[in-house]
């Protein structure tokens, strides 16, 4: 794990470019292809993944949907808002007439109204582009005010594999990585070393960096959604590629470091991994809890399932992730 | 199977107390329980349940959650509000500007409004009161304006057991069962003999009726959400508490048969099942790919995975529920 | 007054083109004007307008938005969706604590979700183009998912002038006018004679056609929205360029008559009045109840006092529009 | 003008229930009366404030929604949300398909989410309860989840009186006053003579504190919303009431000083105005332009037209109210 500023001397645009390039999976699985690397996750692979269930314990990977969310109004994301439409209380206090009932029915109802990608929540196909262009060629264009007509979330509606979690504090000896600190290859390597596990085409890979821990109680989440962040180098894109993983998710809101790596760039990462490669990233994950358990039972990997909300024409959803021990 | 004529002569209000009574588990888990028949869910269940999977084939369960839905306004639900706030074509005509940004990086981002009930649910146990009680005796009063601080789906933040699938128009020989058309216990055991599968403690009961295929295609689908549908008898609910299912879900907007069994109520089933038994209902679930996927290779029972989205303080929430086979 | 198959023999492509070019305001109050027709507004037409209050009584020209209103999803919208956030019921339930209050406060919240021009309201400039134009020559690039920067409701923080109701039914006699019957330049005339009114420069002129009155309490409203409807012919627009006038609205959903006047066109006389002329139109007015008065005491002029709700970017706004006699 | 803990010594809860029971106009308009103090506005007075426009200067005292507003999510409020569902972009990308369109129609519409007391609003006289009772001793409990069935915002369609603006800063040579600054009966007595005006009955008093000019540019408002604010001490309710004043509205968050007067209480004056008077009360109004032009031609009284947005079951309501000089 290095420093920003280290990791600044050694990443390029040249670098960019030739992973840009080397990672592209435009065309691998057709030129109609939306599902990207999920492409990985073939039925034997589920089998697998489904036979690491040993201590039947379910955790769930998702933060609570609610007003105390880290969206501060960055990329116009506010916390998500709760609406009650039919209370308790209405009812005790004979409020809710339904119309001749004699036994006592009464009832409560609600709504929300939520950024799709304010929290837990998995970028479709379709979130980012490059230069009028998304993952496999398909025209920006494609995504107006009426939605995604390609790359939605619709495409992926079941997302079932192996889960391997990488708990980089506790590779690291730390209670967190810090805004600005780069993870390497390397240090991916040595995490796998670490917890004594392989990567596996078709894997969901969790990467923990203990920024939501170390962040979500401070007022305003202390900058954490849209700042600097502690996260992925750009130097990974080649690690998930060699290795044919499905999906990666971390606990930080833009998976990748921040600062951005290059200067006059905006999350360079994001343009490999998902434009180029097609690469399912998952953000603002609860990793915190299966850390936990994982530490316990000295296993981390998992069955893994985490589909997201199908809203055709989405181009991010909400999901509640399980990983199954 | 009878008609609703037939059932109207059996079902009285005293058999619906008796029922009542009989099926109830407050205070079964402790005096301070809000998860109900989830708790019939063991460790065990769940290392089970990941023993069956055998294809490695995953299924999602959930209706789109979009425009097309069933919501007409009734009980002021509405179908789902999807809203784009940055769009690939913004991105081509150079309408959004990343400060210094070299690489040509573009996003797409998007909202949502809906109704936590109007599409595939669960219904949280804080949803459905008697008598200014909910599940376990916790007043109504608890679920104010502010949300539930008692009975949300905050507290089944994981769900997975056995899934199995009970196909009564499969079971019948017709393509869907009638709007007033009852499902009695009787019904549900010749299923189950059909199928060949054995109802266990902790199991997760999906009971597909055919309405939805039936009249999703139909204008504002017919009348399907708030109205007449087929469903469950109240006579299902001992079944359901002597097998110690701990959730079940349909194919209709409500589970129960209407016109209501008993005249003078609304919804008399959902206050056996919900507000005494404490029993995890999923309403407006597509069951029709399960279906042909079980048809297709014998197999009714499977993993299932549906958590659903953690909202805290909400009395229900949207779900994208797998049966991996 | 004529039917719609009659008007269609009357205009041509080349009759649009010509209005679309004579009727045009582009550059007449600079390049950089986004007020269109309200610059015919002056001091001197208030202060006039101010002298017709004669009985003192006013009278509110806005449909009530609320889930009656007149969306069924067409163009993706919906009626308004209103909601409590604190109730009184909460109070009377002691469920509201303001810590330490002794003197019983309680209190009542609530929010909306609602089209910006799915009731009442005002067509921002920015609201129709042409070819990639907007009024007085913008682009339509100008309006990104982040809003309108140019041709926004914002450039209207106040709409007062003189207001003219032209009756139309009442002037021919009939309760409403019907679907696909069009509005002449010379049925205005005939119903300025009729009303005893002219038509000044920055007039304001509420036009109704019955269309309101006779729909809302259908189911429905038998497709009022986007529907076919009386109104405007393609003709009038240069009638409102002739004499100056500031803004016109009427009771329908869209101003002009429909079928279209044109084939293979899309609310032809839109694109003269708004993109060509820069005219405010206002649309699904409650002109009823000013009807009734203005037939009471023979007066058909009045102060109009009606700007809409500044919302910067907005390409639409509701408003509660007040007629004072 | 006292300090706040000045003012604390003179206000009591003996004063409190002195003024709440000499103000009250309960029964004043009858029992089913819903208007309040609206009721003092008679023709005659519309008539006369009709006659006082002048210059023909129009002037909107509504701040913009938008996304800049005060909420910081006190009350869970929150600022509004602003949102397009059709863009000039899209249209100029050929995304917008008019079937058979042949004459380049394109279009942009879009939606707004907002909290109806989240910027320049009405109080409707539901919004606010004492012992379970609101104006005119209707029962707090006809406000549920579903709306207000008594005091709502759809009783006041039409706001149209003379205006008077009194300037706070202006009449003691300040900015602006403080927070916890508290306005006396003295104060606005002072202010009348300043400015030469005398209040009549059926007015429309605007109280300008200069709070919101000088906190609406620091970042959240510097806590505006919620926080300490300059504002009416609990003594003006009878100089309103013997007046007869229709409606009251100032620059701040609550009208009412802050801290409250009365220890152990929530916004005490509320209760008074709302609750015992039925005094339309008006917050967060843009009162600085206005100050400016009365500054400039001295006169301090003008038209006033502000009615609400009309939303049945409302306890608040957005406007752009129109001062008309």
């Amino acid at each position: 794990m290095t420093t920003e500023s280290t990791t600044s001397r050694e990443i390029t645009v040249e670098l960019f470019e030739s992973l840009y390039e080397s990672c592209s999976n435009w065309g691998r699985w057709g030129t109609d292809d939306q599902r990207g690397t999920l492409n990985y996750i073939t039925p034997e692979v589920i089998q697998k993944a489904a036979s690491l269930v040993r201590s039947g314990k379910a955790v769930s990977l998702q933060l609570p949907i609610d007003a105390d969310g880290p969206q501060t109004g960055n990329l116009g994301r506010v916390n998500p808002i709760h609406q009650m439409t039919a209370t308790g209380t209405d009812h005790v206090n004979g409020a809710q007439i339904f119309e001749g009932d004699s036994l006592g029915f009464g009832f409560a109802d609600d709504s929300i109204f939520m950024f799709l990608q304010g929290g837990t929540q998995w970028d479709a196909l379709g979130h980012v582009f490059r230069n009028g262009k998304m993952y496999n060629g398909f025209s920006a264009s494609e995504v107006t005010a009426q939605g995604a007509k390609r790359g939605g979330v619709e495409n992926m509606p079941t997302v079932v594999s192996r889960g391997v979690l990488l708990d980089l504090p506790a590779v690291k000896g730390k209670s967190h990585l810090s805004p600005g600190e780069a993870i390497t290859p390397e240090d991916l390597d040595e995490a796998c070393t670490f917890h004594n596990v392989t990567i596996e085409p078709g894997d969901v890979v969790l990467i923990r960096t203990g920024d939501m821990a170390a962040r979500r109680d401070l007022p305003q989440w202390d900058g954490y959604s849209g700042g600097d962040a502690p996260g992925l180098s750009l130097r990974t894109a080649s690690w998930f590629h060699e290795k044919k993983v499905a999906a990666i998710a971390t606990d930080t809101w833009g998976a990748e470091v921040r600062p951005n790596e290059l200067e006059a760039s905006f999350q360079p990462l994001h343009l490999i991994l998902i434009v180029s490669m097609g690469l399912l990233v998952g953000e603002i994950w609860e990793l915190d809890s299966l850390a936990a358990e994982c530490a316990a039972d000295g296993r981390y990997e998992f069955l893994f399932v985490g589909p997201p909300l199908v809203i055709p024409g989405a181009v991010g959803a909400p999901l509640n992730p399980q990983a199954i021990k």
